[in-house]
Protein backbone atom coordinates (compact mmCIF):
# COMPACT_ATOMS: atom_id res chain seq x y z
CA UNK A 1 0.00 0.00 0.00
CA UNK A 2 1.15 3.27 -0.94
CA UNK A 3 0.82 6.57 0.95
CA UNK A 4 1.90 10.19 -0.20
CA UNK A 5 4.34 10.25 2.82
CA UNK A 6 5.98 7.57 0.22
CA UNK A 7 7.02 10.34 -2.13
CA UNK A 8 8.61 12.41 0.37
CA UNK A 9 12.18 12.94 0.88
CA UNK A 10 13.57 14.52 4.19
CA UNK A 11 17.19 15.92 2.94
CA UNK A 12 19.31 16.93 5.89
CA UNK A 13 22.64 18.94 4.38
CA UNK A 14 25.44 18.37 6.08
CA UNK A 15 24.58 17.89 9.54
CA UNK A 16 27.37 18.26 12.01
CA UNK A 17 25.85 15.60 15.01
CA UNK A 18 25.08 12.22 13.85
CA UNK A 19 23.15 11.98 17.24
CA UNK A 20 20.69 14.56 15.24
CA UNK A 21 20.37 12.33 12.12
CA UNK A 22 19.18 9.86 14.03
CA UNK A 23 16.86 11.93 15.96
CA UNK A 24 14.98 13.41 12.73
CA UNK A 25 14.96 9.14 11.55
CA UNK A 26 13.06 8.71 14.88
CA UNK A 27 11.13 11.95 14.33
CA UNK A 28 10.02 11.35 11.08
CA UNK A 29 8.88 7.40 11.56
CA UNK A 30 6.64 8.34 13.89
CA UNK A 31 4.93 10.27 11.44
CA UNK A 32 4.99 7.70 8.65
CA UNK A 33 7.97 9.67 7.13
CA UNK A 34 10.59 7.22 5.77
CA UNK A 35 12.81 8.34 3.09
CA UNK A 36 15.73 10.17 4.23
CA UNK A 37 18.48 11.61 2.38
CA UNK A 38 21.98 13.13 3.40
CA UNK A 39 23.68 15.28 1.55
CA UNK A 40 27.64 15.00 2.64
CA UNK A 41 26.88 14.66 6.54
CA UNK A 42 29.90 15.30 8.57
CA UNK A 43 29.47 11.58 10.69
CA UNK A 44 27.66 8.64 8.86
CA UNK A 45 26.60 6.11 9.86
CA UNK A 46 27.81 6.58 13.46
CA UNK A 47 26.51 4.95 16.96
CA UNK A 48 25.32 8.10 17.95
CA UNK A 49 22.54 8.25 14.76
CA UNK A 50 21.43 4.26 15.83
CA UNK A 51 21.07 5.34 19.97
CA UNK A 52 19.02 8.45 19.35
CA UNK A 53 16.93 6.44 16.62
CA UNK A 54 15.34 4.10 19.49
CA UNK A 55 13.89 1.97 17.10
CA UNK A 56 13.57 3.81 13.77
CA UNK A 57 16.51 1.92 12.11
CA UNK A 58 15.00 0.96 9.02
CA UNK A 59 14.80 4.68 7.94
CA UNK A 60 18.65 4.75 8.66
CA UNK A 61 19.00 1.97 7.38
CA UNK A 62 17.54 3.16 4.37
CA UNK A 63 19.35 6.81 4.20
CA UNK A 64 21.21 7.60 1.16
CA UNK A 65 24.13 9.70 1.86
CA UNK A 66 25.01 11.87 -1.59
CA UNK A 67 27.24 14.62 -2.19
CA UNK A 68 25.42 17.30 -3.41
CA UNK A 69 21.94 19.00 -3.19
CA UNK A 70 21.36 18.93 -6.50
CA UNK A 71 21.68 15.07 -6.12
CA UNK A 72 19.44 14.91 -3.42
CA UNK A 73 16.24 17.05 -4.89
CA UNK A 74 16.74 15.65 -8.35
CA UNK A 75 13.33 14.24 -10.27
CA UNK A 76 11.25 15.94 -7.36
CA UNK A 77 8.08 17.47 -8.25
CA UNK A 78 8.85 20.34 -5.81
CA UNK A 79 11.44 21.11 -3.11
CA UNK A 80 10.84 22.94 0.04
CA UNK A 81 13.85 24.86 2.10
CA UNK A 82 13.44 25.03 5.54
CA UNK A 83 14.67 28.34 6.82
CA UNK A 84 13.98 30.18 10.50
CA UNK A 85 15.70 33.84 8.82
CA UNK A 86 14.13 35.62 7.00
CA UNK A 87 16.05 36.28 3.50
CA UNK A 88 16.11 39.05 1.23
CA UNK A 89 15.71 37.33 -1.90
CA UNK A 90 12.91 34.34 -1.07
CA UNK A 91 10.30 33.66 -3.08
CA UNK A 92 7.47 31.99 -1.89
CA UNK A 93 7.57 31.84 1.82
CA UNK A 94 4.93 29.81 3.51
CA UNK A 95 4.23 28.78 7.38
CA UNK A 96 4.82 24.95 7.79
CA UNK A 97 1.07 24.22 7.81
CA UNK A 98 0.43 25.71 4.79
CA UNK A 99 3.88 24.27 3.25
CA UNK A 100 2.95 20.60 4.23
CA UNK A 101 -0.49 20.54 2.39
CA UNK A 102 1.13 21.74 -0.27
CA UNK A 103 3.75 18.95 -0.14
CA UNK A 104 0.59 16.70 0.20
CA UNK A 105 -0.83 18.31 -2.73
CA UNK A 106 2.31 17.71 -5.14
CA UNK A 107 3.09 14.40 -3.82
CA UNK A 108 0.76 12.66 -6.64
CA UNK A 109 2.82 14.51 -9.55
CA UNK A 110 5.96 13.11 -8.06
CA UNK A 111 8.77 13.17 -4.75
CA UNK A 112 8.66 16.41 -2.84
CA UNK A 113 11.72 17.13 -0.63
CA UNK A 114 12.06 19.03 2.08
CA UNK A 115 15.30 20.35 3.06
CA UNK A 116 17.10 21.09 5.96
CA UNK A 117 20.35 23.01 6.50
CA UNK A 118 23.06 22.95 9.34
CA UNK A 119 22.12 23.13 13.10
CA UNK A 120 24.32 26.36 13.16
CA UNK A 121 23.45 28.46 9.75
CA UNK A 122 20.53 26.43 8.39
CA UNK A 123 20.61 26.51 4.42
CA UNK A 124 22.99 29.31 2.43
CA UNK A 125 21.09 31.21 0.06
CA UNK A 126 22.56 29.58 -3.20
CA UNK A 127 20.95 26.14 -1.56
CA UNK A 128 17.67 27.89 -0.59
CA UNK A 129 16.98 29.28 -4.24
CA UNK A 130 16.94 25.90 -5.25
CA UNK A 131 13.51 25.43 -3.65
CA UNK A 132 10.58 26.56 -5.18
CA UNK A 133 9.23 27.67 -1.51
CA UNK A 134 10.61 28.22 1.53
CA UNK A 135 8.84 26.96 4.76
CA UNK A 136 9.32 28.34 8.02
CA UNK A 137 8.20 27.46 11.57
CA UNK A 138 6.55 30.06 13.66
CA UNK A 139 8.86 30.71 16.41
CA UNK A 140 9.56 33.00 19.53
CA UNK A 141 10.77 35.89 18.29
CA UNK A 142 13.40 36.29 21.01
CA UNK A 143 14.72 32.50 20.57
CA UNK A 144 13.81 30.82 17.54
CA UNK A 145 16.71 28.18 17.61
CA UNK A 146 14.65 25.16 17.18
CA UNK A 147 16.73 21.50 17.54
CA UNK A 148 17.34 20.28 14.05
CA UNK A 149 15.26 17.06 14.99
CA UNK A 150 12.89 19.10 16.37
CA UNK A 151 12.38 21.14 13.53
CA UNK A 152 11.68 17.51 11.29
CA UNK A 153 9.31 16.35 13.86
CA UNK A 154 7.33 19.65 13.27
CA UNK A 155 7.43 19.64 9.65
CA UNK A 156 6.46 15.57 9.53
CA UNK A 157 3.63 16.09 12.18
CA UNK A 158 2.00 18.64 9.76
CA UNK A 159 2.78 16.60 6.84
CA UNK A 160 1.02 14.12 8.45
CA UNK A 161 -1.98 16.24 9.82
CA UNK A 162 -2.15 17.19 6.60
CA UNK A 163 -2.72 13.82 4.85
CA UNK A 164 -4.28 12.00 7.38
CA UNK A 165 -6.20 15.12 9.58
CA UNK A 166 -6.10 14.80 13.17
CA UNK A 167 -8.35 12.13 14.18
CA UNK A 168 -6.81 10.36 17.16
CA UNK A 169 -7.66 7.42 19.60
CA UNK A 170 -10.51 7.88 21.51
CA UNK A 171 -11.84 6.27 24.67
CA UNK A 172 -14.32 3.37 23.92
CA UNK A 173 -18.07 4.53 24.36
CA UNK A 174 -20.33 2.82 26.94
CA UNK A 175 -24.10 2.97 26.04
CA UNK A 176 -25.37 6.61 27.01
CA UNK A 177 -28.12 6.46 29.47
CA UNK A 178 -31.77 7.04 28.09
CA UNK A 179 -33.55 10.09 29.00
CA UNK A 180 -36.37 8.61 31.29
CA UNK A 181 -33.38 6.69 33.29
CA UNK A 182 -31.76 10.59 33.85
CA UNK A 183 -35.57 11.53 34.78
CA UNK A 184 -35.42 8.75 37.44
CA UNK A 185 -32.38 9.71 38.61
CA UNK A 186 -33.24 13.40 38.96
CA UNK A 187 -36.31 12.18 40.65
CA UNK A 188 -34.53 10.00 43.05
CA UNK A 189 -31.66 12.47 43.98
CA UNK A 190 -34.49 14.64 45.19
CA UNK A 191 -36.17 12.70 47.32
CA UNK A 192 -32.80 11.45 48.95
CA UNK A 193 -32.14 15.09 49.29
CA UNK A 194 -35.14 15.76 50.84
CA UNK A 195 -34.84 13.37 53.19
CA UNK A 196 -31.59 14.30 53.92
CA UNK A 197 -32.53 17.62 54.69
CA UNK A 198 -30.20 19.18 52.43
CA UNK A 199 -32.83 20.22 49.87
CA UNK A 200 -35.75 22.18 51.77
CA UNK A 201 -38.84 21.13 49.38
CA UNK A 202 -40.68 24.30 50.30
CA UNK A 203 -37.45 26.60 49.39
CA UNK A 204 -35.42 24.46 47.14
CA UNK A 205 -33.60 27.25 45.66
CA UNK A 206 -31.66 26.40 42.33
CA UNK A 207 -30.24 23.09 43.69
CA UNK A 208 -32.34 20.68 41.54
CA UNK A 209 -31.78 22.33 38.23
CA UNK A 210 -28.11 22.61 38.79
CA UNK A 211 -27.63 19.08 39.44
CA UNK A 212 -29.56 18.10 36.50
CA UNK A 213 -27.37 21.19 34.22
CA UNK A 214 -24.40 19.14 35.64
CA UNK A 215 -25.92 15.80 34.42
CA UNK A 216 -26.83 17.34 31.39
CA UNK A 217 -23.57 18.47 30.83
CA UNK A 218 -21.48 15.44 31.79
CA UNK A 219 -23.36 13.03 29.23
CA UNK A 220 -24.39 10.42 31.78
CA UNK A 221 -23.81 6.44 30.83
CA UNK A 222 -26.23 4.36 31.76
CA UNK A 223 -23.34 2.45 33.92
CA UNK A 224 -23.31 5.20 35.87
CA UNK A 225 -26.76 6.11 36.63
CA UNK A 226 -26.95 2.72 38.48
CA UNK A 227 -23.82 3.69 40.14
CA UNK A 228 -25.60 6.92 41.28
CA UNK A 229 -28.57 5.52 42.07
CA UNK A 230 -26.88 2.81 44.34
CA UNK A 231 -24.88 5.39 46.05
CA UNK A 232 -28.34 7.15 46.74
CA UNK A 233 -30.17 3.53 48.04
CA UNK A 234 -27.27 3.30 50.24
CA UNK A 235 -27.91 6.48 51.56
CA UNK A 236 -32.19 5.96 51.60
CA UNK A 237 -30.97 2.32 53.93
CA UNK A 238 -28.97 4.23 56.04
CA UNK A 239 -31.36 6.80 56.89
CA UNK A 240 -33.66 4.28 57.59
CA UNK A 241 -31.92 2.10 60.26
CA UNK B 1 3.72 42.50 28.67
CA UNK B 2 2.32 38.92 30.04
CA UNK B 3 1.17 36.26 27.43
CA UNK B 4 -1.42 33.75 27.92
CA UNK B 5 1.62 31.66 27.13
CA UNK B 6 2.76 32.90 30.59
CA UNK B 7 -0.04 30.64 31.97
CA UNK B 8 1.12 27.48 30.98
CA UNK B 9 2.99 24.97 33.00
CA UNK B 10 4.91 22.20 31.48
CA UNK B 11 5.08 19.60 33.96
CA UNK B 12 7.34 16.63 33.22
CA UNK B 13 6.29 13.44 35.10
CA UNK B 14 9.37 11.74 36.91
CA UNK B 15 11.72 12.10 33.56
CA UNK B 16 14.46 9.43 33.29
CA UNK B 17 16.99 11.60 31.22
CA UNK B 18 18.38 15.04 32.10
CA UNK B 19 18.99 15.22 27.97
CA UNK B 20 15.54 15.43 27.74
CA UNK B 21 15.00 17.97 30.05
CA UNK B 22 17.32 19.77 28.37
CA UNK B 23 15.49 19.63 24.84
CA UNK B 24 12.50 20.16 26.88
CA UNK B 25 13.51 23.42 27.73
CA UNK B 26 14.94 24.01 24.40
CA UNK B 27 11.97 23.05 22.64
CA UNK B 28 9.40 25.43 24.94
CA UNK B 29 11.35 28.52 24.51
CA UNK B 30 11.39 28.24 20.99
CA UNK B 31 7.52 28.54 21.14
CA UNK B 32 7.65 31.07 23.65
CA UNK B 33 6.22 29.11 26.67
CA UNK B 34 9.04 29.24 30.02
CA UNK B 35 6.93 27.61 32.96
CA UNK B 36 8.94 24.15 33.42
CA UNK B 37 7.87 21.86 36.38
CA UNK B 38 9.23 18.48 37.41
CA UNK B 39 7.47 15.97 39.30
CA UNK B 40 10.24 14.27 41.05
CA UNK B 41 13.00 13.96 38.34
CA UNK B 42 15.72 11.02 38.51
CA UNK B 43 18.59 12.61 37.79
CA UNK B 44 18.01 17.13 37.78
CA UNK B 45 20.04 19.44 37.92
CA UNK B 46 22.52 17.71 35.68
CA UNK B 47 24.90 18.91 32.85
CA UNK B 48 23.57 16.61 30.33
CA UNK B 49 20.21 19.29 30.12
CA UNK B 50 22.65 21.98 30.15
CA UNK B 51 23.98 20.83 27.07
CA UNK B 52 20.73 20.19 25.49
CA UNK B 53 19.03 23.18 26.51
CA UNK B 54 21.58 25.16 24.11
CA UNK B 55 21.01 28.71 25.49
CA UNK B 56 17.57 28.16 26.56
CA UNK B 57 19.14 28.08 30.40
CA UNK B 58 16.97 30.91 31.42
CA UNK B 59 13.92 28.25 31.56
CA UNK B 60 16.09 25.32 33.32
CA UNK B 61 17.39 27.42 35.52
CA UNK B 62 13.40 28.90 36.66
CA UNK B 63 12.32 24.87 36.52
CA UNK B 64 10.13 24.33 39.95
CA UNK B 65 11.05 20.32 40.99
CA UNK B 66 8.32 19.10 43.10
CA UNK B 67 7.70 16.30 44.72
CA UNK B 68 4.01 14.96 43.17
CA UNK B 69 1.74 15.33 40.42
CA UNK B 70 -1.29 17.26 42.26
CA UNK B 71 1.68 20.11 43.47
CA UNK B 72 2.47 20.90 39.83
CA UNK B 73 -0.91 21.15 38.81
CA UNK B 74 -2.41 22.82 41.55
CA UNK B 75 -4.64 25.79 41.51
CA UNK B 76 -4.81 25.32 37.44
CA UNK B 77 -7.86 25.87 35.40
CA UNK B 78 -7.44 22.94 33.88
CA UNK B 79 -4.82 20.31 33.17
CA UNK B 80 -4.28 18.40 29.93
CA UNK B 81 -2.50 14.85 30.13
CA UNK B 82 -0.45 13.46 27.17
CA UNK B 83 -0.98 9.94 26.13
CA UNK B 84 -0.08 8.50 23.12
CA UNK B 85 -2.09 5.16 24.03
CA UNK B 86 -5.32 4.45 23.93
CA UNK B 87 -7.17 4.15 27.51
CA UNK B 88 -9.85 2.54 28.58
CA UNK B 89 -11.19 4.83 30.92
CA UNK B 90 -10.49 7.82 29.65
CA UNK B 91 -12.90 11.01 29.37
CA UNK B 92 -12.53 13.82 26.56
CA UNK B 93 -9.66 13.15 24.24
CA UNK B 94 -8.64 15.73 22.06
CA UNK B 95 -5.88 15.93 19.56
CA UNK B 96 -3.08 17.94 20.31
CA UNK B 97 -4.37 21.07 18.24
CA UNK B 98 -7.72 21.30 19.13
CA UNK B 99 -6.07 20.70 22.82
CA UNK B 100 -4.01 23.45 22.32
CA UNK B 101 -6.61 25.75 21.25
CA UNK B 102 -8.48 24.47 24.42
CA UNK B 103 -5.33 25.53 26.44
CA UNK B 104 -5.31 28.49 25.24
CA UNK B 105 -9.03 29.26 25.48
CA UNK B 106 -8.80 28.37 29.65
CA UNK B 107 -5.42 30.47 30.14
CA UNK B 108 -7.60 33.85 30.88
CA UNK B 109 -9.39 31.51 34.05
CA UNK B 110 -5.61 30.79 35.27
CA UNK B 111 -3.17 28.47 34.98
CA UNK B 112 -3.24 25.40 32.05
CA UNK B 113 -0.78 22.20 32.99
CA UNK B 114 0.20 20.14 29.87
CA UNK B 115 1.32 17.05 31.98
CA UNK B 116 3.75 14.56 29.79
CA UNK B 117 4.67 11.38 31.81
CA UNK B 118 8.13 8.80 31.62
CA UNK B 119 9.67 8.09 28.28
CA UNK B 120 8.99 4.61 28.74
CA UNK B 121 5.41 4.30 29.67
CA UNK B 122 3.40 7.93 29.67
CA UNK B 123 1.41 8.62 32.34
CA UNK B 124 -0.35 5.98 34.50
CA UNK B 125 -3.81 5.55 34.35
CA UNK B 126 -4.10 7.34 37.93
CA UNK B 127 -1.77 10.32 37.21
CA UNK B 128 -4.15 10.68 33.51
CA UNK B 129 -7.41 10.70 35.81
CA UNK B 130 -6.16 13.64 37.43
CA UNK B 131 -6.27 16.19 34.51
CA UNK B 132 -9.40 16.98 32.52
CA UNK B 133 -8.50 16.17 28.92
CA UNK B 134 -6.23 14.11 27.34
CA UNK B 135 -4.17 15.27 24.29
CA UNK B 136 -2.59 13.30 21.94
CA UNK B 137 -0.48 13.79 18.93
CA UNK B 138 -1.75 12.36 15.77
CA UNK B 139 1.25 9.46 14.92
CA UNK B 140 1.85 6.04 12.83
CA UNK B 141 0.01 3.72 13.89
CA UNK B 142 3.06 1.53 13.61
CA UNK B 143 5.66 3.21 15.46
CA UNK B 144 4.41 5.96 17.61
CA UNK B 145 7.28 6.73 19.88
CA UNK B 146 7.87 10.38 20.12
CA UNK B 147 11.15 10.88 21.78
CA UNK B 148 9.22 13.31 25.10
CA UNK B 149 11.30 16.78 24.41
CA UNK B 150 9.61 16.06 20.48
CA UNK B 151 6.41 15.81 22.02
CA UNK B 152 7.07 18.96 23.84
CA UNK B 153 8.06 20.14 20.45
CA UNK B 154 4.68 19.83 18.82
CA UNK B 155 3.10 20.46 21.73
CA UNK B 156 4.11 24.00 22.58
CA UNK B 157 4.17 24.43 18.55
CA UNK B 158 0.28 24.51 18.72
CA UNK B 159 0.17 26.11 21.57
CA UNK B 160 2.13 29.45 20.04
CA UNK B 161 -0.33 28.80 16.34
CA UNK B 162 -3.25 28.26 18.61
CA UNK B 163 -2.28 31.71 20.20
CA UNK B 164 -0.74 33.66 17.64
CA UNK B 165 -1.53 31.69 14.20
CA UNK B 166 0.83 31.02 12.11
CA UNK B 167 2.07 34.07 10.29
CA UNK B 168 5.86 33.93 9.64
CA UNK B 169 8.57 36.15 7.90
CA UNK B 170 8.02 37.31 4.56
CA UNK B 171 10.27 38.25 1.92
CA UNK B 172 10.81 41.94 1.35
CA UNK B 173 8.06 43.26 -1.49
CA UNK B 174 9.13 45.45 -4.39
CA UNK B 175 7.91 47.51 -6.56
CA UNK B 176 5.39 45.21 -8.63
CA UNK B 177 5.46 46.55 -12.09
CA UNK B 178 2.56 48.17 -13.41
CA UNK B 179 -0.10 46.82 -16.26
CA UNK B 180 1.82 49.04 -19.00
CA UNK B 181 5.37 48.63 -18.29
CA UNK B 182 3.80 44.86 -18.38
CA UNK B 183 2.49 45.61 -21.94
CA UNK B 184 5.67 47.09 -23.30
CA UNK B 185 7.92 44.09 -21.67
CA UNK B 186 5.09 41.84 -24.38
CA UNK B 187 5.35 44.05 -27.00
CA UNK B 188 8.83 44.25 -26.87
CA UNK B 189 9.48 40.50 -26.56
CA UNK B 190 7.49 39.61 -29.18
CA UNK B 191 9.65 41.95 -31.67
CA UNK B 192 12.67 40.54 -30.30
CA UNK B 193 11.75 36.98 -30.97
CA UNK B 194 10.96 37.73 -34.25
CA UNK B 195 13.65 39.40 -35.06
CA UNK B 196 15.28 36.28 -34.14
CA UNK B 197 13.18 34.15 -36.34
CA UNK B 198 12.41 32.02 -32.79
CA UNK B 199 8.54 33.98 -33.47
CA UNK B 200 6.79 33.25 -37.17
CA UNK B 201 3.84 35.83 -37.16
CA UNK B 202 2.23 34.41 -39.68
CA UNK B 203 2.60 31.21 -37.71
CA UNK B 204 2.57 32.51 -33.90
CA UNK B 205 1.11 29.59 -32.98
CA UNK B 206 0.49 29.89 -28.79
CA UNK B 207 3.93 31.48 -27.66
CA UNK B 208 2.63 34.78 -26.75
CA UNK B 209 -0.10 33.86 -24.64
CA UNK B 210 2.04 31.00 -22.87
CA UNK B 211 4.98 34.28 -22.12
CA UNK B 212 2.15 36.36 -21.03
CA UNK B 213 0.54 33.70 -18.62
CA UNK B 214 4.16 32.74 -16.97
CA UNK B 215 4.10 36.56 -16.74
CA UNK B 216 1.17 37.00 -15.39
CA UNK B 217 1.65 33.91 -12.61
CA UNK B 218 5.29 35.49 -11.53
CA UNK B 219 3.65 38.58 -10.30
CA UNK B 220 6.75 40.84 -12.29
CA UNK B 221 8.09 43.58 -10.29
CA UNK B 222 9.54 46.60 -11.77
CA UNK B 223 13.26 45.54 -11.51
CA UNK B 224 12.79 42.39 -12.92
CA UNK B 225 10.91 43.95 -16.00
CA UNK B 226 13.81 46.79 -16.34
CA UNK B 227 16.26 43.35 -16.21
CA UNK B 228 14.18 41.59 -19.09
CA UNK B 229 13.87 44.27 -21.10
CA UNK B 230 17.55 45.07 -20.68
CA UNK B 231 18.19 41.60 -21.92
CA UNK B 232 15.91 42.00 -24.84
CA UNK B 233 17.88 44.93 -25.65
CA UNK B 234 21.09 43.38 -25.33
CA UNK B 235 19.84 40.79 -27.92
CA UNK B 236 19.09 43.06 -30.02
CA UNK B 237 21.95 45.35 -30.28
CA UNK B 238 23.89 41.55 -31.49
CA UNK B 239 21.52 41.24 -33.91
CA UNK B 240 22.10 44.57 -35.14
CA UNK B 241 25.77 44.25 -35.16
Amino acid sequence: MTSPLDSIRIVLVATSHAGNIGAAARAMLTMGVTRLLLVDPLRFPHADAVARASGANAVLDRAQVVGTLDEAIAGCALALGLSARPREFAGRVLPIRAAAETAIAHADRGDVALVFGTEMSGLSNDQLARCGVVATIPTNPAYGSLNLAAAVQVACYELRVALTGDRVWQAPRFAPATTDEIAALDAHAERTLVDLRFLNPRLPRRLMPRLRRLFARAGLEKEEVNILRGILARIDETMRR
